[in-house]
């Protein structure tokens, strides 16, 4: 594939928050863009952990990524795994083609970081991308299933016992949401199984909740975790995962026969392809105009960029993905121009997560909001800064009334004809 | 598993039309009922071509079967597969552990009948479980974003040709389904595709459409089809399927990269587990009162049993199965009160199949409508007679909102993690 003879073409790898930001901000500008993605959809990651705890439908968190380009005229997309990048050539090598680029826009994203310990990658379960959910949704759902099956009490307390490892949003959020589950739903569903025997435990290495937070919140959110039966044990870290659950730091042993870790993620495997050495967190060094320092028609932004403010790297935050975007995009149509670029400033537009329904903290500059007006807050934050454009709110709206309705969660076992989950290994 | 002490205890194997009949048949009677299926889930199946059509999602045509039961004190559910029968200790054997009954009733269904064709199985997908249909959604989304890479006018067409083989209501409604999602969506969302190039195929081994239908509109049917853009090919079967195709019995060749096999069941393997010998369509014969000649304590009805009737079988039909429960929970209550058992007699409440949207035939006594008419009739008459209970009419007041909105279908191209399907052979 080539590109235009007149406009220049810009790729963007990525079809997340960042990504989808930059094809926006360019809409106008006198390009072509084209996104590649592995998907054919933008998944609204805030809310995977409603999907595997069984409350949302996968569609109603992802969208077709063609449809929300449909309204951007100088937009297509791709779908397929970028290999590789020729920085020389121009050129980035995917699973289906090679594809030329004039602008290159990396927006892969980040992945799991096991930290190479013992057990974890193979056992445990992960909530950073679509298939990830739906896998953990089944599992969860299946392990009920399976202690209806026992009269042995030691077997119903492990196939009901789960740990969650990482103690930030994800897994609070995570947290909150399964033990609601459990205790609204599942107690229904399962009015003959024993749900005194069910057991959440997360661990966290730091010294509580939340690090990004202010300390009066993540107490908050530890009480509130805890008022649901959540076991919380921080200061601890994991050495090793196994078919019986967590073996900590400190000696002591988590029973699990589910492991969720949302203890750590790192740039996508792309980086290692566009720089010799990557910074922390596997993450592409950048500068203020988010440039590679030898290819300045090369930009990296979101969870792959590490952009250096006030003496820190941003975190991995999708507004911080989204401004980056929005700026690259700015910077490209200068280019096309031949003005100069700007540099990047991040705005902090405040940070929030749910601790399961009607509970949440939210710090949006001074303002420290915890329990039901933190949750209003978390609310009402989605709705003003996360949802970039028009459409979005519609689509925040049905999610918001999903949320809401909860007397209909999916709660399905269901994969595609072929997939290991729909016949595990002991015949359940 | 050991039953109460006093309750006799009814397990029914399968969560479908039959098997919940039967179970809520048998809600006020002195026993216990326990289901077991593999799923944990009841399937709207006549739906099913819906969710491959990208039109629903599966949660909206499945409904977990707790849920369903909830309502009902004395049926409970396990989740498991059936491996076979002792008829003598009357104990079942699956994949979890063995269950024990006092009545058995099997409303296992049916699966595909490949009829040994060679390529079929390997290569056709199916519309017969939620697990096919997903697969089916997934790979006719990807068909369309491999279709993009490349510039072989070829390569595109075969990509983009489907041929569904069977042309009963399920070929039927999938071919209009997909000529839809095409017309209505794809060619908004691949505005950069040459749209032309799709090709659907309808291939039907009899002398037309919908055999169980006046022929006036099965005609009718035929045309709908035909001015959607689908080729109906009638009297010719298929012989082989490769990777170009299909090669009929007539000796011509019908491309297509995907095919769709609709063209027969027989009933679920359980079938040899209960009788030596099992009828035409590996259905299991039983007299007018559904019980097993040697075992009148175990029950066999829906698309597993073979029930004469007027001198001919009964066909594998939703409402059948669902009289058949009925019926088979009155005689399970007789049994207890050691009362006689009636003859079961089926009554035909129509038969109808949609054609798209605003489009289907429908059979209900004198009537023989077409159209929009018969679209409506369709509609009705899944108001009336298909759904059963009172909790069903919003669930399909539900459905029939989704059908019309029309401008949210899902095609996401998604599965848990560790399907094959995430990550096919080429790397797409």
């Amino acid at each position: 594939m080539t590109s235009g003879v007149n406009r220049p073409r810009v790729v963007v790898v990525g079809a997340g928050f960042g990504g989808l930001s930059a094809v926006r901000g360019l809409r106008r500008a006198p390009v072509d863009t084209l996104v590649v993605d592995r998907h054919n959809y933008h998944l609204f990651t805030p809310l995977l952990y409603q999907v595997a705890s069984a409350l949302l439908d996968p569609s109603e968190i992802a969208r077709p990524a063609r449809a929300l380009l449909r309204r951007i005229g100088n937009a297509d997309l791709r779908v397929a795994r970028v290999e590789g990048v020729d920085l020389e050539a121009r050129r980035l090598h995917t699973s289906a083609a090679p594809v030329e680029y004039d602008y290159l826009v990396l927006a892969a994203g980040s992945v799991d970081n096991f930290f190479g310990i013992e057990g974890v990658e193979e056992r445990g379960f992960s909530l950073k991308d679509l298939g990830g959910a739906l896998a953990l949704r089944n599992r969860v759902l299946r392990q009920f299933e399976r202690a209806m099956w026992t009269d042995d009490a030691n077997q119903r307390r492990r196939l009901l016992s789960f740990a969650i490892v990482g103690g930030g949003p994800t897994g609070v959020e995570f947290a909150g949401a399964l033990s609601e589950l459990i205790a609204l739903v599942l107690r229904k569903d399962f009015p003959n199984l024993d749900i005194g025997a069910v057991r959440i435990a997360l661990v966290e290495a730091g010294d509580g909740l939340l690090a990004a937070f202010a300390p009066r919140l993540r107490r908050a959110a530890q009480r509130a975790l805890e008022r649901k039966g959540v076991e919380v044990r921080v200061r601890t870290s994991v050495t090793r995962a196994d078919e019986t659950g967590l073996l900590l730091a400190d000696g002591t042993h988590v029973e699990a026969g589910t492991v969720i870790w949302t203890a750590g993620v790192y740039g996508a495997d792309l980086a290692g392809a566009v720089v010799a050495r990557p910074a922390s967190a596997r993450r592409v060094a950048v500068g203020p105009t988010l440039q590679l320092a030898e290819h300045p028609e090369v930009f990296v932004i979101g969870d792959l960029a590490e952009v250096q403010q006030d003496g820190a790297p941003l975190p991995m935050l999708i507004p911080v993905a989204m401004q980056e975007g929005e700026h690259v995009a700015r910077s490209i149509a200068a280019m096309t121009a031949g003005q100069a670029l700007q540099p990047f400033r991040y705005h902090d537009p405040g940070i929030m997560a749910t601790i399961g329904r009607n509970s949440g903290v939210a710090q949006v500059g001074p303002f420290k909001l915890s329990g039901f007006i933190g949750w209003c807050a978390w609310l009402g934050l989605h709705l003003i800064k996360i949802i970039g454009f028009r459409n979005r709110l519609i689509v925040l709206i049905n999610w918001g009334w999903e949320y809401f309705r909860y007397d209909r969660p999916v709660r399905l076992i269901a994969a595609p004809r072929g997939a290991p989950d729909t016949a595990p290994p002991d015949g359940l």
